[in-house]
């Protein structure tokens, strides 16, 4: 069905332009989302929008690392068991999530809030390097925690130039197969690099 | 990533817990979905949680044919050039929008709300059976428009007896090969109904 076709409703009309206004839900989710909605007590649809609502104002930003918080400072910032001196600089607060749950990483954060992308437009002045220049002076390590496509290397190779004056120790993520993951599927790209990187074995 | 781990902010928790509650919808969908929002300007995710909180007091149904409306009375029930002797009987309200998007049918509907389902705790007194048994006394055709399956069958074949005493013309739709389909992939009971319902050729 079309999502531009007659709705028997105002109101459902709209809930569905709305819902597929997200990105990846088609106008036959919507519907199927809005109809679900729908059927659901009035108070449980009030709690739905109100928790969406809240998004606007509700979500701050840590001034340190520009991390999603309740506040102007975020958890892992304001944590003092952390260690404040090593910097992981990511791409987005999913990132942040992402490698919060392997619970192997003890450091602070970086929220850069894009990626370099001539293409999409995105330039450095678009993220927060400045404001990561800055921090760097007081760090004794920065992790580029970028994804390892080429827009990934090239904001990595960016904030490298603009970071190595300060002599501070610039490390990124091991590259290489996937834990579980099968040689003969592998990329030559990733397996060419898990071979040039190969380390001692450790039994 | 778990909808159940610690989310740096209690707002974007709460969107991302009430957007997983939708069906067909993870945890990591909906945070993603929630992050969109999230950089949406204010005044978008306000309309857009505007729009869906309206979805509660905004849509009521047609009294006669329980189709949602804007009112107490649906626009199809409301249109006097539409044939009001034929009801077409259909589960829910989705199935009267792909009904009118064929163009193809002129009379009016009745929503039951639903299908006789003993294992999903779903009864002949859950649905709309004893309204339309009402109507079906001042109509020429009733039109069973329902689901395939078992349930479909089993709730046609109730609202058959329910309404067989009445003298009313009562059809079903047409069951056969779907137009496009190849018939080697055809399943055997949809090829065989077609092989027993074949009907004249018209060249």
């Amino acid at each position: 069905m079309n999502p531009t076709d007659n709705y028997p409703s105002k109101a459902l009309r709209d809930a569905v332009e709305a819902i597929s206004s997200l990105p990846g839900v088609g106008g036959r989710s919507a519907l199927r989302l809005a109809l679900h909605l729908l059927k659901q007590p009035a108070d449980k649809i009030h709690s739905f929008a109100a928790a969406v609502d809240n998004l606007a104002e509700g979500v701050h930003y840590c001034k340190t690392c520009m991390m999603i918080a309740d506040g102007d400072r975020c958890d892992i910032c304001a944590d003092s068991r952390r260690d404040h001196d090593t910097i992981c600089v990511v791409e987005s607060v999913r990132d942040v999530m992402s490698i919060e749950n392997t619970g192997q990483y003890h450091g602070v954060y970086h929220v850069l809030g894009g990626i370099i992308s001539p293409i999409g437009g995105v330039g450095p002045s678009d993220l927060t390097i400045r404001e990561l220049k800055e921090r760097v002076k007081a760090s004794t390590e920065v992790i580029l925690a970028l994804s390892g496509d080429v827009e990934g290397e090239t904001t990595a190779f960016y904030i490298y130039r603009q970071i190595e004056s300060t002599g501070c120790r610039v490390t990124t993520l091991a590259r290489g197969l996937g834990f579980g993951d099968e040689l003969e599927y592998a990329d030559a790209l990733t397996l060419g690099r898990s071979i040039a990187g190969r380390q001692p074995f450790k039994p």
